[in-house]
């Protein structure tokens, strides 16, 4: 009986929180995106293939989540890609406050679209909000077409799937019906883009939906 | 102040449990081996593909550790392996618990090594000790040779690493050296099996290496 009362509010406070992230992104016309995914599934190459392709003068910057590490981080940078670097030390997933903590490095230059990639892993991501318009989980071929009914959570919070290397679907006898069938199951509605970020096979059609996303928030208020 | 002790209270309770469970498996004779990996890396081929090596006469059992369904149990029931199925209903890793639970539905009926099929995570898993005698962690060369630089502790906590998928790393440019240099950072000793659970490629070696696992084991006494 002493648990959950702990729990609830450790919830609340990432949430009241996310709020604040939220209301930040929005007054800043950012878009932001929570890239969650397996580790290795693809999230930094989508993220390199959406800047390749994004329209100009929509402005991109990047939060990279890890465990450890800054290759990722480096990999935005060299493409020249606004980046903060956050490492968790050990924790399995960002959180709001980590996010919360960031924003102040990347919003005031200006920026329209703010990817955030969270840390590698299919479960615990899903349950901690960051005050993103978008959840956007990557999945890919190699993994399997089973994913979405082991991984259930993750794939029912999502707004939308990208599933990449669909490239080499049929060296892993990958089943997309099966996939899809799975995705459906938890989720009626958010859409799939079958994608390549090494071939770029579907990479404009999902930059497409995104920046439809972007294009429909509420516009900020001007500063005259 | 009043949340370190919790934690420390919880993982000594799970601690304490392992100890339980190392001892009920080596009172049975049975090696376990928690096997730990990315979603989708390819435990379940690596289980299975260990069973149809193992020397005859050698039984094996499984635990397979989902956040939900049965996929991976019933692919085991299949192959005629005893296996019992436990669903953390969202949990990102097994716990001691849980193996304790399994074991009764296990042992009894003679078994020589139990594989703990682990939740898909390159990371909560590691903190949570199940009793076992080897950590495996599985990685496959779709993810990239990153993830030990990125996810160290797991590759830390290894006793053994195989890595799948071996005949595919050239499709996405994997650096076997880079992979190694990245283990030998974190973890000096573990073998690194370079393995194809889909060719085959590697995995005797595999197995000799874990039967000899077994073979060192201190025997259980005789009940006469």
């Amino acid at each position: 009986m002493t648990k959950i009362p702990v729990v609830q509010q450790i919830l609340s406070a990432n949430d009241a929180i996310a709020d604040e992230n939220r209301a930040a992104l929005d007054a800043a016309g950012a878009l932001g995106v929570n890239v969650m995914a397996s580790p290795g599934a693809g999230k930094t190459s989508l993220i390199l293939a959406t800047a390749a392709r994004l329209p100009a003068g929509l402005r991109l910057a990047v939060i990279e989540g890890d465990v450890a590490g800054r290759i990722d981080a480096d990999a935005m940078a060299a493409a020249g890609i606004p980046v903060v670097q956050i490492n968790t030390g050990g924790g399995c997933h960002l959180d709001a406050p980590m996010v919360r903590s960031a924003l102040p490095h990347l919003l005031p230059d200006g920026v329209d679209m703010l990817m955030i990639e969270n840390v590698g892993n299919l479960i615990c991501p899903a349950g901690f909000a960051l005050g993103t318009h978008v959840n956007l989980v990557v999945a890919s071929t190699p993994e399997g077409h089973d994913k979405p009914y082991k991984y259930p959570g993750m794939f029912a919070a999502a707004d939308v799937v990208t599933l990449n290397k669909a490239d080499v679907a049929a060296v892993f006898d990958f089943d997309f019906d099966a996939f899809q069938r799975g995705v459906r199951m938890v989720n009626p509605a958010a859409p799939i883009f079958v994608i390549s970020c090494r071939t770029g096979e579907g990479v404009n059609a999902w930059v497409d939906w995104l920046t439809a996303q972007h294009a429909v928030m509420p516009r900020p208020p001007k500063h005259s």
